[in-house]
């Protein structure tokens, strides 16, 4: 079936709702019903009804749809329109009507079955022989206002879910139940990962032991990647004077994501939204000549973001957080060359996580139709873009284009990820800028020994580590490969009597950087083991008289269940093994 | 010399300097003229000189001394004083004589020579005699407000120093020189390590590459430490809400340290002062039993502290900075222990760092004549400042006590490191704090399962970075050892024949972490040699046709001034080895 016509459909399916919701609760108001991604919803006046109530509404949807044979079209005059019944006693509907006639359109009804709603159309045409009875389900109910305004009054929104067949409807369903296991909020809690709490501040997350135990990994990969391709690492401040976002612009193009500023003794300061100026005040400190181009700083950035409370969400959006940021300084000549380098180590860190099959490649270019929103020079703007797909078609990268979704200085290449919810968010990207290197007047020596301007490029290693460790705990459900383990090995004495020797394990394996915890021996051994699996902990080494008297220890994998008794060093040798490769 | 003679001459040599103002600008008028470390200062209005004209003042003050055989007190009436020719006309004086009228004190003129001031006393008693000629001398000038107050007019600072002999002068005059040279700021931009740039904020230092390596090498340091002390390590946001500090008692006690609040969708936040409040809650995120007990938590943690533009010092007094912070949670009966155990990190920070000459304990107490400042609950204080004085006492800690120097909740033992200019500074805390534990209501259960309240330290590994960094740069001139030196091995090719192997030899370093660089061979040998000296780095390797054929190197060290010709290998485990030692 054509995405088009599933959306006929689910439209359909929004008038059988309040078709059904009619005949069950006569006093209910209904307002509007679109079509949304994967479903349909339908927003209520005057109805109080519960969950609970969802069986029975989406029942009596079964029970109407084979009469439901086709959608019939009405036209009425606003007199008319005025006067029908769908409209007399319903101020929302009224609203609507009055609307559609300001804007001098055509005022349309539309029935099936016995049902009759104002609607501007868009249904199946046979709805009892399109829709099938088991392809759809409603999910759940919300409080949603009238036209979105919370000075309205509160409607009683209910959702559904819908599909070409009962075959998608189950792997939808089975998806959202996948997704709800594997939310990063709940896995967070459960492995002690970190926590958000309201004292400290709403989109403030912490990391606990745990967490930054991962923290500390990726930031060591991070870095150790960088270093790979040529940065050199900084470290400035997360605020920054006015007069910086004064010069690059911020303040006029995102102030809006921006805070207040903070005065010290007299100086306004601003908690940074970004971190490109102070790369530039870095880079200026010192002449340069070409021979040392391109300069490449790198630092995990703190950042800054205005995030209305309703919109914070877990550690994928917060209000300040860490990029693994990084800004080039490059002699136009040799631009395109470093922005594939730049594709080349953004792809080996995908890779690297193992994010390779949850991510696509988004080609992010202004909006030739609304320029207003980004930087006003068409021949930049040009050169940037033509230049950037002349890039990634020579990497022979996939990727999609992408209108109005560029920064507001230049293009981007976004590496987008699916969320085991279906949603798609940026983990990273990288930005051709001519803009600020023109702004902060950024100059090099050319081999004739004339300034010239250098191109800059914006771009990130892993991303943001919050939104990076929010897919990583969701894509590995919490079992993160053993590199990237908060507990690599759990160390388990059969009884009392072997706790001196667990604990010389225990010491052996953390003296060789091995992140390993002991237990005590309180309570049975199936139930330590168990536990450890369900805290996802990747290696169990159990302890016995047997390992006790031959020196010797016994290995378990708990995520492939084998097992095998061997010396200490070893069973380090194949965690350090295993490790080093990041599997 | 005492101590008590050496400030009775400094303050006749304040007398000595305005008698010789008096005769070379007879329209100065002098105000006050105590003595101070290392010597005095008069301030005087109506004086405008420059640094040029003080050794012609030095000069008349040695023609002077010789007449100055002893001092004279004289009592005069408020009446008697108001027209005494050292008052009439001199606003300043004038207003010092209304003061001690108004305390109802007495009124005393002292005469030496042929000058006489309006004093309290206390001089030499035969100055020409106990004053040798070549044993003081005027440093610098400076503006002054009277009596400290910017509303007033300004006044001329003459600066003195002053000793017992002419060679603790010399002594002192020399350790200026060299603390100038040493001067963190000064060696900060020859040796690149940081930058302060008014465009990205006054007192917001960033650490170029060469100081991010030095950074992280501190950092690496600090928490090796910290794991092998039983630390967990945690990463909290530097913004608070408000509710936070309403709890800690930061709002009441420590809001003048403290920025304004940031809005962020209606609620406010602070940059964090400190981050115990979020240590506190990291804590409170679950139950812990006594068996779990002290929970040590460590972070490089960002603290924001107002400061005014005109304190702000290079890297030794900035607005944010990254402190080596923890928090520890104990049981109480625990508490005299961890303590001790936080002490002995502490001095092996110290001495790791090399510091261990420059560094003395010092107890700082609550004052006991002025609890107001501090929190209102003396049992705890008795308690605490008790319990910390047995602590340093069983180690064996030299430590001076100081009153009024402690924390507003708690007795600390302070770290004071001796700048190279003789200034004292606080490099590293540990304090005790029964305070907080109480106001967020900590818990832990007991042996008995009974809820018990745990007693807080809070500590600091190294430090704050910014000035512990400030401390070492000045504490070995920019030679910093090896394992902290931002380039270890600079290699140098004797002629461009060779660039392609010491390309080879730089890798190979480079692949075992060691930060080496390569210059071009474009300079003279014996140049390049020099330029790695005059940069501080510890090691240089030159290869050339003998090492290039036997596929060894040239490892010179340039502190020792040895060489030796080794293999690749060799040196590698040469420089392994002592970065490991850290020396």
């Amino acid at each position: 079936m054509s995405q088009k016509n599933l959306e006929l459909i689910r439209h359909s399916l929004a008038h059988l709702l309040a078709a059904a919701v009619n005949d069950l609760y006569p006093n209910a108001l209904p307002t509007i019903g679109p079509s949304i991604e994967n479903g349909f919803y339908y927003d209520f006046g005057n109805l109080k009804i519960s969950d609970a109530d969802l069986p029975k509404i989406e029942e009596k949807m079964r029970e109407l749809l084979p009469s439901w044979k086709e959608f019939t079209k009405e036209e009425k005059s606003p007199n008319e329109a005025a006067h029908h019944p769908v409209i007399v006693g319903n101020r929302y509907k009224k609203e609507l009507v009055d609307e559609v006639v300001s804007r001098g359109e055509t005022i349309t009804f539309y029935t099936s079955g016995e049902f009759t709603d104002l609607c501007r159309g868009g249904h199946a045409e046979r709805p009892a022989k399109e829709i099938k009875a088991n392809s759809f389900k409603l999910t759940h109910l919300a409080g949603a206002y009238w036209r979105g305004d919370s000075k309205n009054p509160q409607l009683t929104r209910i959702y559904g879910v819908a599909f070409a067949s009962k075959k998608e409807l189950d792997e939808y369903i089975a998806m959202l139940e996948e997704a709800k296991k594997r939310d990063h909020k709940k896995i967070g809690v459960e492995l002690d990962l970190f926590l958000i709490d309201e004292k400290v501040g709403k989109g403030l997350p912490m990391w606990t032991p745990k967490g930054t135990a991962v923290k500390f990994e990726l930031e060591k990969f991070t870095r150790d990647l960088e270093r790979k391709y040529g940065y050199e690492h900084v470290e400035t401040p997360y605020l920054g004077a006015e007069e910086l976002y004064r010069i690059s612009g911020h303040l006029d193009h995102f102030s809006k994501n921006m805070y207040a500023p903070i005065d010290m003794d007299g100086d306004k300061f601003y908690l940074r939204p970004m971190a490109c100026p102070h790369h530039i005040r870095m880079y200026q400190r010192k002449p340069w000549s070409y021979k040392e181009l391109p300069v490449r700083y790198a630092e995990i950035s703190d950042y800054n973001r205005y995030e209305k409370s309703g919109e914070l969400m877990g550690m994928i959006r917060v209000r300040k957080f860490q990029l693994t940021d990084g800004h080039l300084f490059i002699a136009p000549e040799g631009l395109k060359d470093e922005f594939k380098n730049v594709c080349r180590m953004i792809s080996e860190a995908v890779t690297t996580l193992g994010l390779l099959d949850i991510v696509s490649y988004r080609f992010s270019k202004r909006d030739s139709n609304n320029k207003e929103k980004y930087y006003p020079d068409d021949k930049l703007w040009n050169h940037a873009e033509g230049l950037m797909k002349e890039a990634l078609d020579e990497l022979g990268f996939d990727y999609v284009e992408a209108e109005d979704e560029a920064a507001f200085y230049g293009p981007k290449l976004d590496v987008q990820a699916k969320n085991v919810n279906g949603k798609e968010d940026t983990l990273f990207t990288a930005q051709i800028d001519f803009l600020l290197p023109q702004k902060f007047n950024l100059e090099y020596i050319d081999a004739n020994g004339e300034k010239k301007r250098p191109v800059m490029i914006h771009r990130s290693t892993v991303g943001c580590l919050e939104r990076t460790f929010a897919f990583l705990i969701e894509h590995y459900a919490g079992a993160f490969p053993l590199w990237l383990s908060p507990v690599q090995v759990r160390v388990l004495a059969v009884s009392d009597k072997f706790q001196e020797y667990a604990r010389k394990v225990t010491d052996a394996l953390k003296t060789e950087n091995i992140r390993t915890e002991l237990t005590e021996a309180n309570e049975t051994l199936g139930k330590r083991i168990r536990a450890a699996e369900t805290e996802k902990i990747p290696y169990t080494i159990v302890l016995g008289e047997k390992e006790m008297n031959a020196k010797t220890v016994n290995l378990r994998n708990n995520r492939k269940n084998t097992q095998g008794e061997m010396e200490i060093e070893a069973a380090i040798e194949t965690l350090r093994e295993e490790i080093s490769k990041k599997l």
